[in-house]
C-alpha cells in the first residue's frame, strides 16, 4: 500500500487540464466506418501515443493492422512481483448521422449544464482520458505500483475486424493478470456500478433482389413481386409484437438466470428507462422487468432499412432490391455461429421463389461473464465505494464488447469492465454526451482501483 | 379527305432529322422532382415552344404555374367546321437513380441495336417528338386539316400538382372535341394497341416515430420498440404473399370485368411478362392471368423504404424513425379519397402505442375509361391498322395518367391514349429506351390518325 493522497490532490487540482485534454481528442473525427476519416483515425492514434510518451511509458508503438492501427505502450517498472493489467480502450467513434439532430457540432465539444456534448464523449474518449489522467496523477504526484500494458484499437465501432489476428500474434506482449476494459459505464450519476456480464452480438445485412432492375409500378404492379414488401414480410416474421424472436431454435441455448442472479440486478424503474430513452412507452417481452429485458434477454433489432426511392416526393418505382441490417443481442450461452445458421434456415424456409437473397455477416461477439468474487471485481468495488460513498451495484450490460470475448478466448484473461458513461449519454446517436462530474470521479476511481489492486 | 402521301414521304425522308430532334430534347435533364433541375425544366419548355413556332402555331406561350410552366400553342387554321384536338404531353422526366445501373449516361442518348437509350426516351419525349414530326410533315409537305391545341406540362412525374388549377382557369382556351394524350404505348413492336382504360393511383408516405432520437441497440434493445420493425409489420399486413390487399374495404368499389371485357384483352403470355420484367418468376393473385393482374386489378407496392443506418458496414443503432412510400394502383370504380381513409383506418387499428405516425398524401388519380366505339378510337384504330398491317388490340394500361381523369372531370373531354412506348422500355428505371422503328411508325400513325379523324 502506498500513499495516494498526492495523486488524488493532483487530479483534483488538474480538472481543467483533464477537460482540455478530453476536448482535444473529441475534436478528432475518428469515425472508423467511413474511409474519408482515415486521416482522423491516424491523428487520434498519434494523439494517444503522445500521451503515453508524456507518461513515460515504454515500447510505445502505433502498430499497423489490415485496417486501422493499434496503439501499444507499457509500464513494467513495478517489476515482476507486481500484478500486470492490460488496459483496453478504443479511440474510434460512430458516424454522426443524422447530423441535423445535433444541437451542437459533433466534433466541436460543447458544455451544456453538467455535460460535455460531442461524438465519442461517452463512448469512449471520456473513459480513455479518465484512465490517462489517473495515471498522470500517480506518475507525477505519487507512484505507479502496477505493471500496465495499453492496447487502444481504432476499429471497435466496426466490430474490431483486425483485433483477433492482432491479439493472436501478440499473445506474449499482451499477457496480463486481468484486462481493465474502460469501455463501460455506471447506472446513474449517484449510483456506481460494475458490469459483470455483457450481451453478445450478431449483425447481418440481408439483401433481397427481385427482377434485374427497377421497374414502373404501373406497368408491372400485380405481376412482379416487390422486394421491399417481401423484406417487410420477412422482418415481420422475425420478431413478434412483444419482442419475442421467432427465428428457429433461437432460444435453445439461452441460460435462464438463477433467482440469486436476478436478485442482485439493479431495479431500475420503468420511469427511469422511459426518461433515458426519451420516449413515452416501453416495449418488450412479458414476464421480464425492463432491466432484465435490456441486459439479460436476447433481442433482435433492425438497424437499417433501404429500398427504392427515398427522396422527397413520389416516384412510382417497383424496386429491384431491398436491404435490411438486422442485429441480435445474445446472452449466455448463445453462440453467434448458431444464430447465423438459424437466420439462414429462416430465410430458406420463408423467402419466396420470386426473390434471390444473400446474408452478409458483418459482426459478431459471444456473450461474456466475469466472476463476482475475483480480485479485480473486489478491488473495483472498493474503489467505487470509496469515491461514491456507496457500494456499486452489479449490472449486466445490454451492449457488446467483442474484445472481452476475444481476450478471454485467446489470452485466457478475464476483463473487468470499469468506466463512467451513463445510459442516457446518447452513445451512437445525436447529442452524445459525457457527464462531467462522473468523468472527474472516474479519474479518482481509477487511482483507487490501481492502488487497491496492486495491494491485493 | 386530303392527299397525305407527300406528308408520309416527308416523314420517310426526314427520319434522321427526327432522330436528331429526339436526341436534342433527351439531352435536357428535365427532372421535375429535383429542385436543382429547374433550369433544365425551363430549357425543355423553351425547346418545345421553339418547335411550335417552327410549325407556325399561334398563341404560343410558356405559361407559368405554381411550379413548372405549361407550354401552350394552337393551330386553328382548319376553321370552326373542323374538329379540334387537344394534344397533351409532358416534357418532364423521372430521376435517374440508381445511376450506377445505367449502361450509358441517362442524358447522353445512345443507340444500341434498334433502341435509343436515355431517361425520358419512351416516357415520353419519344412520343412528343413523334407528334411534332407528324405535324411538321403535314404542314411542310401537305396540309393540316384539323384544329389543334397543345398543352405540354412539366409536372407529370410528380403528380401534376399545378394542372388541375391550370385547366380550371383555362377551360375555354382548352376546349376540344377530344384530347389526344400521347403518353401511351403499344404492346410489342409488331402489335399495335390502343389503351382504353387506365388504372388510378394513390401514393402515400408513411412516417413512424418511436423515441425522440436514435439510440444504442445494446443499451435499449428489448425495452424500446423499433420503428423499422413496426413499419415492416405494418407493411406486411397490407398485402398477402399473393398480392391480395388487406386494407379494410379495399375491394369494395372494384367493378369486376364483364366476360366481353375480359375477352378483348390481349393475351400476353407469362413468358412475355417475364422477359419484359427481366426476371424468373411472376407473382400475383390467383385466378387472374398476368395481363389482367397488371391492368385490370388494383395493386399495392412499396416504392421506397428508409430507416436507420444504411451505409456500408455495421452501426448498432436503434432508429428513431422509419419511412415507407406506399402506392396503390386503382381500377374503376375505386376512389382515391376512400383508399386514403382505408389506409388511415388500417394504421389506427394496427399501429402499436409505442409509435406515433403520420401519412402524407403525395399523389392521386381516379381510374379512367374511354368508349371503344367513339370517333377518336375508330380513327386511331384505322391509322394503326394502316401502318402496322394488323388491327390494334384494345388494352387497359396498368399505369396512371392523372391528366386523363382531370380533363374528363373539368373539361368533359375524353382522352384517346395514342403513343408508341413499349412495356419493356424501362421507364422510371435505369436504361430507359425508345424502340426506334416504333418511333418512326408512330410518326406515320399520327399522320394517318389526323387525316382520318378530320374526315370522320
Amino acid at each position: 500500500m502506498f500513499e495516494i493522497q498526492p495523486a488524488l490532490d493532483y487530479a483534483q487540482n488538474n480538472k481543467d487540464a483533464a477537460l482540455e485534454d478530453l476536448k482535444a481528442i473529441l475534436r478528432i473525427a475518428s469515425i472508423s466506418t467511413l474511409p474519408e476519416h482515415e486521416g482522423d483515425i491516424k491523428h487520434a492514434a498519434e494523439w494517444l501515443s503522445g500521451k503515453l510518451q508524456d507518461l513515460g511509458f515504454d515500447a510505445i508503438e502505433i502498430m499497423p493492422t489490415a485496417k486501422h492501427p493499434i496503439v501499444y505502450g507499457e509500464w513494467l517498472k513495478a517489476g515482476p512481483d507486481s500484478p500486470t493489467v492490460l488496459v483496453y480502450g478504443h479511440y474510434d467513434v460512430q458516424p454522426v448521422d443524422p447530423l441535423d439532430e445535433w444541437e451542437s457540432q459533433p466534433f466541436e465539444p460543447e458544455i451544456r449544464g453538467d455535460n460535455l456534448y460531442a461524438r465519442g464523449a461517452s463512448d469512449m474518449k471520456g473513459q480513455l482520458v479518465a484512465i490517462l489522467k489517473a495515471l498522470e496523477a500517480m506518475v507525477h504526484a505519487s507512484h505507479l505500483p502496477l505493471n500496465l500494458k495499453f492496447m487502444f484499437e481504432g476499429e471497435e465501432e466496426i466490430g474490431s475486424p483486425s483485433l483477433p489476428a492482432f491479439i493472436e500474434e501478440h499473445k506474449d506482449l499482451l499477457a496480463a493478470d486481468v484486462c481493465l476494459n474502460t469501455d463501460a459505464g455506471i447506472l446513474t450519476p449517484d449510483q456506481p456500478a460494475l458490469t459483470i456480464a455483457l450481451r453478445g452480438l450478431t449483425y447481418f445485412e440481408i439483401r433481397l433482389q427481385g427482377q434485374n432492375s427497377d421497374l414502373h409500378s404501373g406497368t408491372f404492379g400485380g405481376v412482379i413481386d416487390n422486394p421491399a414488401i417481401v423484406l417487410c414480410q420477412l422482418v415481420a416474421g422475425m420478431r413478434d409484437r412483444h419482442g419475442k424472436i421467432l427465428l428457429p431454435g433461437f432460444y435453445d441455448d439461452v441460460r435462464d438466470l438463477t433467482q440469486e442472479e436476478r436478485d442482485i440486478l439493479p431495479s431500475l424503474s420503468d420511469e427511469w428507462w422511459l426518461e433515458s430513452a426519451g420516449t413515452q412507452t416501453l416495449f418488450g417481452e412479458d414476464g421480464y422487468p425492463a432491466t432484465e429485458r435490456a441486459t439479460t434477454r436476447p433481442t433482435l433489432d433492425i438497424n437499417g432499412l433501404l429500398s427504392g426511392f427515398t427522396g422527397e416526393g413520389s416516384k412510382t418505382v417497383l424496386p429491384a432490391k431491398a436491404m435490411a441490417k438486422v442485429s441480435m443481442r445474445l446472452v449466455p450461452d448463445q453462440i453467434p455461429a448458431r444464430i447465423h445458421e438459424s437466420l439462414i434456415k429462416y430465410m430458406e424456409e420463408n423467402a419466396p421463389p420470386t426473390m434471390t437473397w444473400e446474408i452478409e455477416d458483418l459482426s459478431s461477439a459471444t456473450p461474456a461473464i466475469i466472476e463476482r468474487d475475483s480480485e479485480a471485481v473486489r478491488a473495483a468495488s472498493q474503489a467505487l465505494e470509496t469515491v461514491w460513498g456507496i457500494a456499486p451495484v452489479y449490472t449486466r450490460a445490454g451492449g457488446t464488447v467483442p474484445v472481452v470475448s476475444l481476450i478471454k478466448e485467446i489470452l485466457g484473461t478475464d476483463s473487468l469492465m470499469l468506466g463512467f458513461g451513463l445510459p442516457n449519454d446518447n452513445i451512437h446517436g445525436p447529442n452524445e454526451k459525457q457527464h462531467l462530474p462522473s468523468f472527474y470521479r472516474g479519474i479518482e476511481t481509477f487511482i483507487h482501483f490501481i492502488e487497491t489492486f496492486s495491494g491485493i
